[in-house]
């Protein structure tokens, strides 16, 4: 097997979280630890959006399916990785020409990777993108973004998205990553009747 | 790629929990909803040995490792699932002779694995077994009960099973799975500075 890049975000109390709204943050609890009962135990309380995760039609479908749809083999497949670093503010079609295959991956790699803050002006993909993603067919897209999008009216990009059954993976860290070709495994927690799921995802080279 | 085996307990409300505790109990929040705010979105609060899971060393050790210590190549190998399914009460060594290769992960399938009710009596490691399988120098072992041990005094097989940095994954299905050889793939969150981390679990055939 070839290098394998862990993509994931790791989830902590002071991790970034979207627009920083603190409702958003991780909360760790210790039910039990070595000093008062000899064993460690924690409760974790998390937005199924935090760090690295997929969402699923539901999250913004009303009568969307849910995470628990997607079988682990709707996953995993050849993945490229564009690098898209010089683009600031919306992705276009343009910036995608050539890059996305059908039936594959495709994962964004821009300026988002490179800082470990919220960026309230982080680089998302615009509707016409997300459009032209649907029309080549590919299985799922992924971002360096805590979002795909960032706030349009509607989330249109989303639904577009969602309505063919693109997979939408967000949160990933992807600065480490040359562009090119590899094959992605996502593997988010199996939970079941919700929107979206955080998961371990990584590339194999 | 050979056929997978999706091999994750499914995270939901009346799933079974250690010994039917209410407090270990995962719990759901709507925190926005399609008929409020046009948009789903949910935070869960779980036990971090809710469901499929590993443990790290911390677990049982004051001084041990935590599950961010191990990264992914640590979780992924060659592995072997064992029909112990006859067993009653303690696995013992005889029960494993033959069975386990050194670098190999091993995964215990029991009668644990045809009930969807948290069994009292589970069928667990015993300290000889988890001896015998750090003299062998497995990577890692895998059980289809909520606990690797029940109850033991000390914790000995955890212990033991950490002191020789085997990783431990408890709260397999494996049900579906014919005994065999596979490569194994865990992937829990990636989650700093804790005891444990719920994780996806798949073998390939």
């Amino acid at each position: 097997m070839g290098k394998i890049y862990d993509v994931s975000m790791s989830i902590e109390p002071q991790m970034p979280v979207y627009k920083n709204k603190a409702e958003k943050r991780p909360v760790f609890e210790a039910i039990s630890t070595h000093e008062e009962k000899g064993v460690q135990e924690t409760r974790l309380c998390l937005d199924l959006h935090t760090g690295t995760h997929i969402d699923a039609p539901w999250h913004m479908l009303a009568d969307g399916e849910t995470v628990d749809s997607y079988a682990l083999e709707d996953l995993m497949g050849p993945c490229k990785v564009v690098d898209l670093t010089g683009v600031r503010g919306v992705i276009t079609p343009q910036d995608l020409a050539g890059q996305a295959e059908h039936g594959g991956f495709l994962l964004i790699k821009t300026k988002n990777s490179f800082s470990e803050e919220f960026q309230p002006d982080f680089v998302y993909l615009g509707a016409d993108a997300a459009r032209y993603l649907a029309e080549i067919g590919v299985r799922g897209v992924g971002t360096d973004a805590l979002g795909i999008e960032r706030a349009q009216p509607g989330h249109e990009t989303h639904k577009i998205l969602f309505q063919h059954r693109i997979v939408v993976i967000e949160g990933l860290r992807l600065a480490e990553v040359p562009a090119g070709s590899y094959r992605l495994v996502v593997a988010p927690l199996k939970i079941k009747g919700v929107e979206a799921a955080p998961a371990r995802v990584f590339l194999i080279e």
